[in-house]
């Protein structure tokens, strides 16, 4: 089976949710003991959650972070106030554990599964990281195609594999983590192109671009678009073109959550623009999705509205790594304990509204 | 001493956090491993609570939800589609662990302190209550002021020495609940007060009412406001004439914990009533109080607005109870796992940027 073969064998199996599901989730909140729709999002987030695992009493025990690292060609034209050897020494930062991330996620109870999807520098610590290198860095998408349609696939294979692997090692939520330096320049040009929109209006600091900056940057993405005409109608193409490996693994992840039955939260603008890719692939796995938090990067906000999806959390937040999918962890967690462990009127013999 | 005279007290000790405390905590934000304020508000939040304890590493561990409850005269008026009863009966819910607040406080591991302040009818489970009844519920507003300023000081008393019994024992972060059917009405009424404007301009429907109802309660309101003329340059005025129990003793639960330098999560609108009280009494509190979430009741935004608050969370949350604040614990206690786990960019060997 070629990695394309694989993909599509993948999205054909996404199961749909049951709608009796949801109605018994609605059903069960409307009984308990508070004013209906009172705890308004937090109650849709637990109604998504139990719907998602087919109980009224919703838990998710074990939970994961997958997070991808891959550096960027398009480095080479100074879209980054970073050097690209940071990718590396943060990978090393995530196995010591001194990154937001490793704080984030230890205190929401998740795991972090750290995958080198083709960090271009060698890493200074790669004890704990999977390996599954496709090579070093992308290619400089401003001058043509980021990588091959090969590499793309094999990219989101790595993402499928990391996915059903925690799927079957009992994992209830997965969310999604990036690292590469360059990344944003690359996660705006996919959402120009799949959204229909200038890259103007998506571009942002990213790391932390001054305003001359931004607008090299947005020079560089519009050049990257008109060097390599990516098919907004072929997401693989357009990742192929102008993604990245950590943003087509993502794109991955989720389409293999997805398959697996597994809710996965989209972290930030890099992971949504995976998730809009995995969306136009395979519009199925919309049910399996729900978005961590709305960040600062200006096009974020319009790659989660075409999306559909409206995020928990509205931190200003614009540091990837699947911090925001942590923090959404907590909130999503507490829902749960929220919709499993609340008396219903009858049990707590509380009178319900009048009329 | 008079409870007016222990409250001018606990105002008068009101600590000032150090100014050096706040640039402490910044430079140690900005020597993280991330691009500077890229963490948005998870940086505010803990830069602040490092302020406030003057710990470059906060923590958090003992956390405290006090939750009081008591019940108004007013609903002799029909603001509420909830029986009055139904106070009672959920203060009963909180003793056997069934309401949304019992979840959400255990799952943020926070303890959960009841005080009865002043419901009217018989609890069906008082154990494990504080009885710190002033009366069987506030006098109907809309006839005659809901109580003396005596009683609204005591309230007042009751409130700061909970919180300081608190402080007494340990803990480390303080969040206000409530509980008392009615009380979005004199929420309302006190908030169009200080804030100075209509009450329709923070009347909302509350538990669940209708366009007419709503427009009742207005009328309520307006009435009631009209009848006491409370004086809007007298917080503890308004508290005795448009008040109720628990949102007076919420606000000297909050002078209590900034006297005793704790920090305190304002909840939803009631709370926030509440903490404005707080503030026009004791301008010094502002520095001890944030604001857990910005609910659906129209009044709060307003309300936040005058306490100069923005919300860590925005979830559409109308229950009260402590509930965002119990969520807002998760939040404020990640982003000091983060600021104190972190490494600096010089422990990781991590490349700054350039320039």
């Amino acid at each position: 089976m070629t990695d394309e073969e694989l993909i599509a064998a993948c999205i054909a199996s996404i199961p749909v949710p049951a709608p009796s599901a949801q109605q018994r989730a609605w059903a069960r909140l409307e009984s308990l003991t508070k004013p209906p729709g009172s705890l308004g999002r937090l109650e849709d987030v637990a109604a998504r959650v139990a719907t998602l695992r087919d109980e009224v009493r919703p838990s998710i025990p074990r939970k994961a972070i997958v997070l991808m690292a891959a550096d960027h060609g398009v480095t080479d034209e100074g879209v980054s106030p970073y050097p690209r050897e940071v990718t590396a020494q943060m990978v090393a930062n995530f196995v010591s554990g001194g990154a937001a991330i490793n704080q984030l996620a230890r205190h929401a109870g998740a795991t972090l599964t750290l995958i080198d999807i083709g960090v271009a520098t060698p890493l200074p610590i790669a004890e704990g990281v999977v390996s599954a290198r496709i090579a070093d860095g992308t290619a400089n998408m401003s001058r043509g195609p980021a990588m091959t349609r090969e590499q793309a696939a094999r990219a989101m294979r790595v993402g499928i594999e990391a996915a059903r692997a925690l799927a079957a090692d009992g994992v209830d939520l997965i969310g999604t983590g990036e690292m590469g330096i360059g990344n944003t320049t690359s996660a705006a040009a996919i959402a120009a192109v799949l959204c229909g929109v200038a890259p103007s209006e998506v571009v942002g600091p990213g790391t932390g671009l001054d305003p001359a900056g931004v607008r090299h940057k947005t020079r560089v993405i519009e050049e990257s678009i008109e060097v390599n005409a990516p098919n907004a109608a072929d997401a693989l193409d357009v990742l192929s073109k102008v993604g990245g490996f950590e943003i087509a693994g993502l794109s991955g992840v989720i389409i293999g959550a997805a398959s697996a039955g597994v809710p996965v939260i989209v972290d930030g603008f890099i992971s949504s623009a995976a998730a809009l890719a995995a969306l136009r692939m395979a519009p199925a796995c919309a049910s399996w999705m729900s978005a961590s938090h709305l960040g600062s990067e200006p096009g974020h906000a319009i790659v989660l509205e075409a999306l559909g999806l409206t995020p928990v959390l509205e931190l200003d937040m614009r540091l990837g790594e699947g911090t925001g999918a942590a923090l959404a962890m907590e909130i999503i967690d507490a829902a749960c304990a929220m919709m499993s462990g609340m008396a219903t009127f009858a049990e707590a013999g509380v009178t319900d509204r009048e009329g």
